[in-house]
């Protein structure tokens, strides 16, 4: 996804050379060879199936001395091969997440890619209400989902869509199943849509019938959560705070065990990337991150809530220094 | 991958210790401890983050002085993390692809979910085959057949589905567009199911209208490249061999250079996995190995030509010893 960043090439074989007086060299394998002259035309472009290598060798040609990898990608075994080369520059040294700290940045492009597929992805959620009602599967509506995001202008679904009714809302990941909505049900909806590379990321969490006074209580709590998240996601806040700011209202109610994931994290290119946002987290937020807020809590054998949002981080005070929603959906809770 | 095929649990975070002398130890995080407490019930679990560094420390505590780990997989930076526990066996080794090993053969119920996958394939194939007809767009081919799929019981696509009409489809790895088909074309469509976790892996080329000479003359081509890759894919048979016995064909008509892909994969848990066969690949295929055989012939500017199935290899004489093809849609070529 690096490569694609930096050329615009999406390949599942591809690595580029960024000397550090010069321009990129590219390097990918014939399969790409006809979409790379298109997409980049101007990048110097080797094909050959051994991208590393090939770049290794002309970075010692071209008298580099030090080679920088990303230790955090690259395998063992492709290290391996790439110190066995008879010529390549001396030093092989990890580079670190430098394009990925690049990537954390959104540009005005970006943004509102991603705020197109918030929208697609907010639509698509709503036009989908109507099957939330006894006797619909989970995989009903997930499939549902995933057409209307796709009819509605999504190249496809960002992930695999999450619908978890009753207990099963009580795993973060669920698979949906054939298992029927029934009337009393949290439901749980995870989704996104993906239009040109870039990600949205959405939760809401519904009732089927008139909500128990318990499950009113977990989405009040979760609700006041996310705000709190959202209020603490301001440039150059640290990333281990941003997540106690909504922990500790969900720790404070004594429902600290039911959250066991992080408070959220980037979209982009991928759907995780930079930054990750949890309670041992390093690092700060930079103004232009898009970021998810998504505090959950899950009670084993009952059910769960989760709301998320996809947000820009942005600079300024008040409101205008809040992070800005590109989330369309209500974050109030839905009675159907 | 190797985690799920070895536990059933199917996660993006876990790991397995498997002791020379006993039973193996599970680790995941706390999103995946109700799936692993309920898949796999009677294997040792620890939750934890960082299950590569808890099943470490285990082994040393059990005293193990050697630890291998799957250098093709693990990363630069994790390893790196693991060579620096205060606490873990003595030796890090790699282990090789012993697990990928073990996936390529068969057994009978993956050999079973594979042939449904394939039904399904090429069921929602034909029944897309009226949509192959001037001004229907690329995207809306691809779009109907994994709908199909899903609503003949895929899990979901295996991968995104490709459409290739006319000059794109020179371009093997082509992302279906906005191109409306045209009289005249070939379209390529490769296409698959995933059904209890396996693939299927499927490609055809048909014309629309009738074909011109050089149209029919490639297609009959790799017509019988394919026939003689499947020929070749005996047990035993060198991988390099069985690319060759398709390659030979295609090179001696001249069309070497538009050839760049290798012959075939193995497919199951994943859509490519062990065996790769290719020209220069090292190995032998074994019985009730599931691959495909693919050869390609892609003429720029022009247009091209694949024809895929998915088989399993099997042992025997004559035709009883010829791989056994789970892909059910006819190899000649369909004029439509």
């Amino acid at each position: 996804m690096n490569v694609r960043y930096l050329t615009g090439l999406a390949s599942s074989n591809a690595a580029v050379l960024l000397p550090a007086d010069g321009p990129a060299v590219l390097a990918t394998d014939s399969r790409y060879s006809g979409t790379a002259a298109t997409l980049c035309p101007d990048i110097e472009t080797v094909i050959e199936r051994g991208v590393e290598a090939v770049l290794a060798r002309l970075a010692a040609e071209r008298g580099s001395r030090t080679l920088a990898f990303e230790a955090h990608e690259m395998t063992v075994e492709r290290h391996d091969d790439l110190s066995r080369l008879d010529e390549r520059p001396r030093w092989l040294v990890p580079l670190g997440r430098v394009v990925e700290e690049l990537r954390a940045v959104k540009d005005d492009d970006e943004i509102r890619l991603i705020e197109r597929a918030c929208e697609v992805t907010g639509e698509a959620f709503t036009s989908v209400l109507h099957l939330l009602r006894p006797l619909t599967t989970e995989r009903e509506v997930a499939v549902a989902i995933e057409r209307a995001m796709v009819d509605l202008g999504a190249e496809a679904p960002a992930f695999d869509t999450i619908v978890a009714a009753g207990p099963n809302g009580a795993i973060p990941h669920h698979t949906p199943g054939n298992r029927p909505i029934a009337s009393g049900d949290l439901v749980t909806i995870d989704c996104g849509a993906r239009l040109g590379g870039y990600h949205a990321d959405m939760t809401r969490t519904v009732t089927v019938g008139e909500p128990a006074s318990w499950q009113r209580e977990i989405y009040e709590l979760v609700a006041r959560a996310q705000a709190a998240g959202v209020v603490a996601a301001t440039p150059g806040a640290k990333l281990a705070d941003v997540d106690a700011s909504a922990r500790d209202l969900i720790e404070g109610a004594g429902h600290g065990g039911h959250f066991g994931h992080g408070l959220g994290h980037g979209v982009g290119l991928e759907i995780h990337e930079a930054p990750s946002i949890g309670q041992d987290k390093p690092g700060t937020l930079t103004e232009r991150a898009a970021i998810t807020i998504e505090p959950g809590i899950y009670v084993p054998g009952a059910g769960g809530v989760r709301i998320e949002d996809t947000l820009v981080v942005r600079a300024g005070n008040g409101a205008a220094g809040e992070a800005r929603s590109l989330t369309t959906v209500t974050r109030e809770l839905l009675v159907l």
